[in-house]
């Protein structure tokens, strides 16, 4: 019979945890203290700063259990922090990792789940260095925190773009948002509901491209194409004008807006979490730009349109020449 | 009418909370960004360790929201992190802090739980750097990520405790665990019950003791006295002698006990998380240790027994003679 959580109880899990780690995956760099004592302890090292970012998933808020594999759920909620530092232009070091557990929650699930984290983790040769595990009533929930580091000179923020850049984005955002509509009205799963389930992060891109020293603003896509383009405007103060012809949009997505029944270029802008990158530079820098990146990826890079002055907002030029203003989620952030 | 989360709206909330926290709380020290980007960003300083250390209170299991208010509730989620980064001789510097909050939870508790963050990260002048908002449909969670740091040459471990070392406490271990047997039992809440509500951490006494450099293994009681004994004697694989008549009693659990229906020694060794310090040391530096604890506190400081071979297990030597072999809870950890 197949353990859960409650039968095995709480010192057995945490050695059945730290056997699997210590197994599975890597003890990370410089670090001086792991799991087993107060806290953890590591030396950052000179020249680098340190990043931290944590993000939680609770299960039917942020993922639907049905539709996700332990494993996939476990690389999921570590992609989407392994992102956002790739997003600084770091890399990932050390998580850790706050489980919420049912007590039904089955033990070979929860080795699954975390092996979804390792596979991650194993990448960079980042490790995990503690956590938490709690019982919980009703539903799982994931906290992670992860700790990078990046090149002083590597650095790169929200708040750095300027009027003029050229605006870029990797691959096709809208894909994890129309492969979530589509499994929601149980439309044949296909491809696209993979972009939901198995999103890609693209911090090794990420990374790439802060250490041309040309990029002026870098963020992932976790709230939309749109969404995002909105922080990077907030913080930078300025606007932006997108170019609907030259929205990244496949096959896929003109599918699914068929399906769904909506313009394709909706799809691209719409709240979505692909964790692809939207990054602005100078006109001049984007060939440098492209072709650092195509040494470590074949991720396509569209330039979508460009930085404006603050005054204009942000705007969609239709192929018909007008000029449609957008809101984007989080917009009134723009006040600060 | 008091507002709730639900109506105020998760972007009206998350600009209320920065306000909050740029108002009322400390920048931190060497950020280069705190909240607002993909990942929060600070500079290690060059001689210091990072310690990171994470801990959840989860409603209803680890607190009761009816004995505790909002503000106590922060304090306590906060005071649990900032003893585990003091039990390593190191000072709190950035909080990062993910929140699962039911529907209905009021924006002026949600204020008061912060303010209760801010009241103990403000006496070290550390930050909250970042963090995460989340619907719950039951219990609110508190799930807090604290950094800091420790001189390279203070850290102090768990596993540094040598045969023959004096074991000391600080404070009264115990009193927690009996304050809230108190409040179970609706017995008359009286002073114990603030040991569990309101519990003291040790942080600024843990430094002052690091740096003496006389300290061989120090540990905050969050599991009860011989249950985080136990773990230094598992780290530093060695046994323990407690002497029963040297453990460290007040009125309040002398009349506790009596209530209680045990004898004061076990309600001193119980599961109890009163976040008090146990530190071992050879005997000769004990009065050099006791001198420096004095310049920072009041705290009672009590020798409690000695560090014996790990072949001798840990033991209770009773007032007659006689001794008991103590089991604590994670003793299975002692096979590590």
């Amino acid at each position: 019979m197949a353990k859960t959580v409650a039968e095995i109880g709480e010192f057995n899990l945490i050695d059945l945890l730290d056997d699997l780690i210590k197994k599975e995956g890597h003890a990370g760099a410089r670090v001086i203290l792991g799991i087993g004592d107060d806290a953890a302890c590591f030396s950052a090292r000179p020249g680098f700063e340190t990043l931290v970012t944590c993000d939680s998933l609770v299960e039917g808020r942020h993922f639907l259990a049905q539709h996700l594999s332990p494993y996939d759920l476990g690389r999921r909620a570590m992609s989407v922090n392994i992102s956002d530092i790739g997003a600084m232009g770091g890399r990932p070091l050390y998580a850790f990792i706050s489980l919420g557990l049912k007590a039904d929650t089955l033990i070979d699930d929860l080795k699954e789940i975390y092996r979804g984290f390792l596979s991650e983790l194993n990448t960079f040769e980042a490790g995990i260095l503690g956590g938490n595990l709690t019982k919980v009533s009703d539903h799982n929930f994931i906290d992670i925190t992860l700790i990078g580091e990046v090149e002083k000179q590597y650095l790169l923020k929200r708040s750095g773009a300027q009027p003029g850049d050229t605006i870029l984005a990797t691959g096709f955002p809208g894909q994890s948002n129309a492969g979530l509509q589509l499994l929601l009205k149980a439309i044949q799963p296909d491809t696209l509901a993979q972009a939901y389930c198995r999103p890609v992060h693209r911090a090794r891109e990420g990374r790439a491209l802060a250490q041309t020293g040309l990029i002026n603003a870098m963020i992932d896509t976790s709230d939309g194409l749109l969404g995002d383009l909105g922080h990077i405007c907030a913080k930078s103060r300025v606007g932006a004008l997108l170019v609907e012809a030259r929205l990244p949009l496949n096959d896929l997505l003109q599918e699914a807006a068929a399906r769904l029944d909506c313009k394709p270029y909706e799809l691209v802008l719409q709240p979505s979490d692909d964790y692809e990158l939207i990054i602005t530079c100078a006109p001049g820098a984007v060939e440098q730009v492209r072709s650092a990146l195509k040494k470590v990826s074949n991720v396509d890079l569209t330039e979508i349109g460009r930085i404006t002055d603050i005054g204009e907002g942000i705007n969609l030029l239709h192929p018909d020449g007008t000029r449609e203003p957008l809101k984007p989620l989080g917009w009134d952030h723009f006040k600060e």
